[in-house]
């Protein structure tokens, strides 16, 4: 089969692979009918993720059709419709059992970091009952792609973490796919207003598409001021960093309102500076997560609902056969403009 | 000043009263620019409301401008255009202190009940500092007579106990005023479905209009058939009771779903039959709760910010003058189509 | 093996039976080394749990050594020592995905119910990764056969779902076995005080070496006024009903205060007068549930601690062979003071 | 009447000073009968407080008798013996309708700092009816100097914030006399195990006696290898900082399991280091809170019910007239053993 294969920093290639098998009862092998690239798989190909090893098949995102089942599968059968979860779960662990499936003890994110994922013609999902959710009747499958990560992601490191609330303030720090992410979910809980921040203006000019109530170009080093005029000088009840560096971390520390809360969604390769000597007394919450995708099942509802259209994060499509130009149009999203790409298998 | 008086069961009148003075150094005395009729003014106009004696001005909702303020009032002065709280709260007894105004040892429930209310030219405003909020500035002061007593009633009554969720199935159980709140207020939570349960077929084509999902009249007598259908056969993760007879508390008993709650808001005059041999074993939520328009403030920005239109539920205009009138519209709600009416003093 | 089996209301015999056999990879065959048994066995045997027919091996609590596991079973392997929980969980479900195990749509309650129970020398349970646990090291077994039902039980629908919280106060209705079990759990949490209600005296006696700080026997019909006195007229933050009858359930509608719970543990066979025409403007909260043993890891952590001891229970032990004298001293429980019996396999 | 008055950096003297007057209708004058210090005080007699400037009585702590009340205060009346509490709150503001009385934003932490303080033969408290709390008949006033400040603070900013629950782990890195409030006041919650971690082994000695159940001295640099053999390799669940330098808090990043809570109580004068690089992705909360004394009503429950003993804390007793002593004894710690010291006016 075909499949996308990290081969070492910033090199990658489209290979032909066996097709994978099941190689525990509790197993599934999934023929992948669409995915799409995910910026941790840019991380990986820049050598940031060491447990990625090359010759790895990349990607954790995907829906696809069941193509076959471990003796212990009960929930899918061969033929089934299928939503692939980023975060594979046992389901008996310590962590799975408080539901937090990205620690799981044998699983968590290993799709495409510690075994081989789904940009390929098929994948091995393991623990396939807990880590599958069945398509439901009628629904747009390519829409659902964007419930494998990036939706349960902005939702529960962004805007469940941040304890987003009716009537609150938001600010958003970053409006890549994650930040829209988070901006898209955040309005299930009807804040006052969302702020957007960010360099670029085409972003934040979809942010604006998307519900954002007013936005700040961050540019010219003022976002600060911008913010607590946009507030009356009170700051924000929620910030969510979604880019991952010291620079965006620090912006949060400086709008949150006392009591409010820091949900941290970005993944950060340095340390920050934490002010304490600020916000010791300043009654605040910071929050960090791997996405658990305990979510999913409520996403799907509400995507059902038609309360959300995760279509509107899905800017180019391409065939499996043309990934390369995939990761090359995700990867310069600042001149193509892209958000995510769905990859057709 | 002129003022709608109850004069015992049945009987009301509009009089010639004297202006409200000053009596405790935290009162204010309100000059009202708009009230409203509630249904509890219709269950004192029945005899219903014991504490509620002859000789008392109505009425608990209302918006105006401060005319006078006592010594220790620190928030407001003469002049400035103010919300009135239907829950009058000391803000520093043991139940203020938890939030629960409602149950306020000198306070709650008193304007319009045990103290003269807001159908009136004027109100004496007890602990006017933590009863009275500032209107912003724009504010369309007509919508703000919502927020009062029904939007929070809805809300914190049937919405913030009925713990609706994003992605979650929610019936509310009669398409009045309440009902017809708790729909506005609920939508706040996102939640996938929201079936609205009446008699009236004109209720629930406005229920329609204000977003629900699906709707049934329980004419037939087969409103739990007809949930369950439209649920899977599951039930509904929240059931809001906003009539406040038995018929309807047992139908929400019906149809909730393992695990689920019924929020009741309705105002009963008689028990009802619990059916705890069928849901001791469902892990099921029931509560009750009297407003504590805690949710004012949150209410008041959700409101500025547009992402609730309150107006939607006033139908009718009258003068204070014509006040008898709009008792008389309110009170055939059937056959007038009346949800709320605005009083202009 | 040897069983205890019922026979139909009223009967039940200790009968020679085959080994139970793995049937699904997921299951597993534990040789039991101590049961007891539970006030739901007692209704069983009145003919009042229709889904439990003629025929089948009672019990539902224990701890062993598994002899077998099925293929999928990974967790656990021969040999090791096991706390049986009384619910199985699939771990898939979409109620065991909300840790609702309770409602597992293939488990739940069936052990000694819809299939053979623990009161025999061999018994299987199904979905064994989920629904066992490993006994720590150095652990009293005998002690741990009170983690299977009644510790959870009493904690999880009357401490949890009471919402008892440090300083507040607490009524107990019904000091038998499960009333004494949320009195022990019950002071995780530090109330100030816990108020014991029952109609024994040496239960009540028990009750107050267990901690609470006051009991009232409630035979003299003057209970509501007893707790009124004991909290200064304002009633309890938590009332828990451990009894399962109207009069008791009816007991804590009078005692719970404004903002109150009423956390409702028995088992009723018929339907209550919830008097909505008292409660429905107190801020109440209602709630029942069959245990999810969800917090049995937390018991044995807390058990290891020494921070509980739930041998305080334990009245009686007999060997499997005198099963039939262990049930007439439970089911006398009134003259044997028994709280929960022993049986040794 | 004689004070004790900060007279610049590393300067303070017992003063003679005109008694208070009411300033406002909602102030009162209370007659100090106890009062205690505070390592804040400390840290203002350092330089460390701009908000406090020299000619300022210090003290935020005390009990005493109302000697006189502003013509608003309703809760109290001259004779009234009360508690006094750290945190002056209107009671009306944004942030006190939100309990969040710290922030209140005419009050918060003022006595003593911005105001004069308790220090002294009277005190005038500003809003009196929300910052002052009636010692319950027959109470121990001695043992309730421990609720104005060090017990909310243990209580509200380590236990609340960190989220100790029964069965949890907790560490508590310095054994100071705020991290043995904390000690203390986790313990209402019954966690499996707390590890104290201090440098000084009299105060681990004493955290011993307090309930901890392991302590160790960090001073051989190996504090978190110590930690994780204590916690099988897992970390805490509950890591309480109650230092406030960056090794202390660094300390906390290290031992905190997956899914834990880092709750600050240090008052930190710079910045930390906090490594994302290694805790994004550990779905670990942060949590940062000056005390709100929102727990007072909750925690003279529970003294009166003798389930904590506030006077474990008290080492030493002086009288007001030999403060400057008290401060010697209070300053020199790790020589006197001191903890908290009572001074009687």
């Amino acid at each position: 089969m075909k499949a996308l294969v990290y081969l070492g920093p910033a090199k990658k290639g489209l290979q032909e692979r066996p097709k994978p098998q099941i190689t525990a009862p509790t197993d599934a092998i999934v023929k992948i009918t669409r995915t799409t690239i995910c910026g941790t798989d840019l991380h990986i190909l820049k050598g940031d993720v060491p447990s990625c090893q090359p010759g790895r098949i990349l990607g954790h995102e995907g829906v696809g059709i069941v193509d076959e089942v471990g003796s212990a599968v009960t929930a899918f059968k061969r033929g089934d419709r299928v939503l692939i979860s980023c975060i594979s779960a046992c389901g008996k662990c310590l962590y799975c059992r408080k539901l937090m499936y990205s620690h799981c003890t044998t699983g968590g994110w290993i799709l495409g970091n510690k075994i081989d994922g789904t940009q390929a013609e098929f994948v091995r999902i393991p623990y396939a009952d807990t880590s599958l959710y069945p398509i439901p009747e009628g629904a747009d499958e390519e829409a659902l792609v964007m419930l494998s990560d990036i939706l349960p992601t902005g939702f529960e490191c962004g805007v469940l973490n941040g304890k987003v609330q009716p009537g609150n303030t938001v600010a958003i720090v970053g409006a890549g796919p994650i930040g829209l992410a988070a901006l898209l979910t955040a309005q299930f809980y009807a804040p006052a207003e969302i702020i957007m921040i960010d360099l670029d203006d085409n972003r934040l000019a979809v942010a604006k598409r998307f519900g954002a109530a007013a936005v700040v170009n961050s540019a010219d080093g003022k976002a600060v001021e911008a913010v607590m005029k946009l507030t009356g000088g009170r700051g924000v009840d929620t910030a969510i960093e979604a880019v991952g560096i010291p620079a965006t971390f620090e912006l949060c520390e400086k709008i949150v309102a006392p009591g409010g809360v820091i949900a941290n969604i970005g993944v950060h390769g340095t340390k920050v500076d934490l002010h304490l000597e600020n916000l010791w007394d300043r009654n605040i919450t910071i929050t960090t997560r791997l996405v658990d995708t305990v979510s999913t099942p409520m996403l799907l509802n509400i995507a059902r609902s038609g309360k959300i259209d995760p279509k509107l994060l899905i800017t180019h499509r391409f065939t499996l056969e043309r990934i390369l130009d995939a990761y090359e149009t995700f990867g310069r999203a600042a001149d193509t403009k892209a958000l995510k790409v769905i990859i057709e298998a």
